[in-house]
């Protein structure tokens, strides 16, 4: 309820300027705050013609002006405001003065924090993270396909266009989301992208405050958060900390030239990302990736710049604030500047303890990516504050061993040579591990569309050490004849659309296949939802051995045995092997097909196949 | 001068056992020592019948027995002596005792130790090793091809057979080996392989204290070692101790059941290395790596045994002692026992501190070759004391970058990325890189026989942070139509058969790519051997760009810049990008063609070409 009333104040109050005299305020953000978070600072970037020329005052129990900053570009004022402790929530005014004359004011509010919002948790083990690529996933609501004063237009059938999907659409699968088994939603940048074209991606804001019309509005994005948390769904925001989209409001009027990497001018990014770790590397090589743009349409931003990182940092605690985020995802991780990113998280962290944030870094080499992880002890002496990250090693390694063939050097031992690597990483249990994402092709067509292999890897990653996400559509064999269009990977979602002749929601046209995917997926789905010991056990593997591939999760709670095997033909198990997990004596059942097997000396492992063993 | 006298001593004592009544002894080792080692401590091993019956005893002043161990086979003495920091080398009898009379005795010598000994310098940076299978490099006494008592008989038309390469071979051909411009040579393991088949690769050692007849003797390894310091040119061991060979002596009357792992039975090592420092391990496998034999024909010595891992350690001890060595190279380092290789490293660089030893761990994958190098600091807390391992990531590396087409994340940027994690290793310039190695294919057939990509891996090899090894061979070109066969890419040098139509040292019957190679190598090595800064200069590369990969290696005695040009056609490489490195004004002088490039804006690089830069 008193959410509710939040909302209404917001609606009413938002954006109240008055304007005296020529003078007006064209931004100023954050909008809004809230009272009792753990750092009482506040800086507002205000933006207006010569708005710093005039001298802000406020007059508010508990609130003051700590500092007022001003940059090259006379439209910009930063004003630093301290909230005390225990300062209630409420509005002011703030005043713009040109001598004793007030240019121009803005009502500000200060809301009341949701309770346990400080202490929520991020998504942790326990969860199964559904990635949704917004435009391609249920249109909702066919009224916002198009919004007047957005660029770009709805067009279904260009794949690299804009499809309708939007957050209603969201909200109305809810149900289904929840049902699979998924505990929370990781959904592709909503932020207002108003580029001429390839908007429907998301990665070019050009407003960091505002969700895109195209898909609803920052009051449906709350919506969504909070449906979502009613149902055990938890939300994480995509957020691109490197860049903003060309077309972003500030691109025509920059606070300073050092705003945008590369004096605003387009240098392209070298994607050498090994460069920062590397010892023998070139300053000037570090420029060229540090500073150089990840395509033309994408300005780099200048993290160096304190107003920025500044913006950065509370944007992001704005939005966790204001949508009741579970966690954040972080887009090119290592692309933007790492002082910075130290600095980010750091915050982040400060304000919400038990949160969570999972950075891309997308390479195949663990060393790289654990370079990121917090806790890791560098070789340069770089402290992240990055609790998670992407693992492309394992993703890349769980391919490699699904199609290879079984020899000295491939097949399952570059994933078991793989996992033995996490010895690199301060904590490999909070890595997010997937079989696919929105950048690569679909698992099935990664495992060259062999469906027991699709199963395999599926076990694999709903049983394996970290947090799972899984792509949209990829629990109903969702196929990609990409050829390098990442808009043809991001297929619509069948039954997303009125009119879709298939419909994945109540299975309607899918073949038996893509149904039995479907349920496979949501079978073991909900039975992890109530695995302890896969959300927490510890985990055992065993050498593969004549294309067969197993491991433990245990705990004090229990032990389950996973068994992979590749062969064209059933294998005998000897229990023998796996003494110190095993007692010969136990039985497991798989909690696939539900069937019993005895472990007293060996059991049979039906062809490509996978086993879930719970042991009793 | 003194040396001489002290072999003469060698060889008249040697071994030299008195027998009374029905006692023997029939191996006593090490069968002589030095004074003046920094170890006070010396175990003998004694085996004969019933030895253990027998009491030992010695009078000699600064010697005394500390203890006498018994193991289960009565036939075993192990006996501790203590030789005071200032005893005087000289002989003294030890009687073996029963009761009051002497059962059998064994006049034992302290031997003076070589000026500087324990001083010797190891490889380091400096050198260039030349690899050498013996048996496959000069033939240089036919009377040795076949030996009395040893079982495998000459055979050159067996690629897997002993084709008769020798010592003497290697003594002939050290002023080659020096004007090629090496400054050491590994070779292949020496010590008697007295086995049925596959004898001529010398890694089933029969005895540890004797070279293989059909090499020649203890005395004239001694004389290869003095011959080629002389010129310049060090001598590195190859030691093995994770097996010896199925015919050694001890295999018929081993001293106790542990002497060999897994109760002296075959049992087949998983050859799963990552096993080591992988979290999740079962023991079970750790046990089937660490205890599993190599295979067959190599029993896997126990290390855990304390009475194997001295006598392993006072074996390598010896061996530089007596044949004056400047390096070791071990064999299959991580599949002996951890904690016993920490102690072997760490005993035998403690007697020669400035020594250097280099370990084989074959794996492509830098997380796990840089785990045994000393200093690391390792998650498990496992502390190495091996300086120096072969650089197998990096060859690895250097084979894909100029193989592979040049896309995103093929060709050069496999190599620039692999160099970034040199951060994982405590002291990458002390690693040992090679283009090839006995048990690989030749870097020419590596490279697809293209011979300009051969010159740019001799020019990487030579020019990188690191220690340069050259299989002998790869000068000419060897190839390896290999197929697997090991034997078969272990050619005869050319030229070091009497008869050979083709002879390499004297470039008879060389082809003209063949001698342009030779010369071409010979060049680089003379060069390096004076370049200080490719010795102990740092390194900074550049990111690849367009086919092409540079760096430079530079210090305060100079400067070299290294350009590599895969593209088919000539480049034209600007200078402002490197201003880290060159000031605009200066030139470089290419050291293999001898042209001068002025480094003013820019200059050209031939197609498919490798330059090495002196700046000036």
């Amino acid at each position: 309820m008193k959410r509710l009333l939040l909302a209404i104040v917001t609606v009413l109050f938002l954006g109240n300027i008055t304007a005296f005299a020529k003078n007006k305020i064209d931004h100023l953000e954050p909008a809004f705050w809230w009272v009792g978070m753990k750092s009482p600072k506040l800086q507002l970037l205000v933006h207006g013609e010569n708005i710093s020329d005039l001298k802000p005052e406020l007059n508010y129990a508990g609130v003051s002006i700590d500092k007022v900053s001003r940059v090259s570009n006379p439209n910009y004022l930063f004003v630093d405001l301290l909230i005390e402790k225990d300062t209630k929530a409420g509005e002011f005014d703030i005043l713009f003065k040109k001598g004793k004359k007030t240019a121009v004011s803005y009502k500000y509010q200060l809301l009341e924090r949701e309770e346990g919002s400080a202490e929520r948790i991020g998504f942790t083990p326990k969860d199964v993270m559904y990635l949704i690529t917004p435009d391609r996933f249920v249109n909702g609501n066919a009224e916002n396909d198009n919004v007047a004063g957005l660029k770009e237009q709805v067009d279904r059938s260009d794949s690299n266009g804009r499809h309708g999907g939007d957050i209603q659409g969201m909200i109305n699968s809810l149900d289904y989301i929840a049902d699979m088994g998924f505990t929370a939603i990781w959904v592709n940048p909503l932020l207002e992208n108003d580029q001429e074209k390839y908007s429907y991606h998301g990665y070019s804001t050009t407003d960091y405050y505002k969700i895109d019309g195209r898909y609803g509005s920052n009051e449906e994005y709350q919506k969504l958060s909070r449906l979502a948390k009613e149902k055990g769904v938890g939300l994480i925001m995509d957020v691109i900390l490197n860049h903003c989209g060309s077309e972003h409001w500030w691109m025509k009027d920059v606070p300073s030239v050092d705003w945008i990497n590369n004096k605003g001018e387009f240098m392209q990014c070298t994607h050498k990302r090994s460069t920062i770790q590397d010892s023998y590397a070139s300053k000037e090589d570090l420029k060229q990736f540090a500073d150089g743009w990840f395509v033309k349409t994408m300005p780099d931003l200048n993290q160096r710049n304190e107003f920025m990182a500044t913006y950065l940092i509370q944007n992001a605690i704005w939005w966790i604030e204001y949508a009741g985020l579970s966690g954040i995802r972080v887009d090119t991780y290592p692309y933007s500047d790492a002082e910075f990113l130290a600095e980010w998280t750091g915050r982040v962290m400060e304000e919400y303890p038990n949160f969570n944030i999972v950075g891309e870094e997308w390479s195949t080499n663990p060393a790289i990516v654990s370079y990121w992880q917090k806790g890791k002890v560098n070789h340069d002496g770089y402290r992240s504050n990055l609790p998670s990250l992407m693992d492309f090693p394992l993703q890349n390694a769980m391919v490699e061993a699904l199609t290879k063939e079984e020899t000295w050097g491939t097949g399952w031992i570059k994933l078991y040579e793989m996992l033995a690597n996490d010895f690199l990483y301060f904590d490999p249990g909070n890595l997010v591990i997937f079989p696919d994402n929105h950048d690569m092709a679909r698992i099935f067509d990664q495992v060259e569309r062999d469906y027991d292999l699709y199963k395999m890897a599926i076990v694999y990653t709903l049983t394996m050490r970290g947090i799972p996400q899984i792509y949209y559509g990829t629990e109903i064999l969702a196929k990609s004849d990409a050829g390098g269009d990442h808009g043809k990977l991001r297929t619509d979602f069948p039954g997303g659309w009125e009119g879709d002749q298939i419909n994945a929601f109540t299975g309607e046209g899918l073949s038996d296949q893509e149904k039995d995917a479907q349920a496979f997926m949501k079978r073991i789905l909900n039975w992890r939802k109530t695995s302890d010991v896969i959300h927490n056990g510890k985990l055992m593997h065993y050498a593969p051995e004549l294309g067969i591939y197993s491991y433990f999760r245990y705990s004090d709670a229990g032990k389950v045995m996973v068994i992979l095997n590749k062969n064209k033909e059933a294998a005998q198990i000897k229990t023998a092997r796996y003494h110190e997990m095993l007692n010969g004596n136990e039985t497991g059942k798989d909690i696939i097909s539900g069937k019993t097997y005895s472990l007293n000396g060996s059991f049979e492992v039906p062809a490509r196949s996978a086993l879930i063993l719970e042991i009793n």
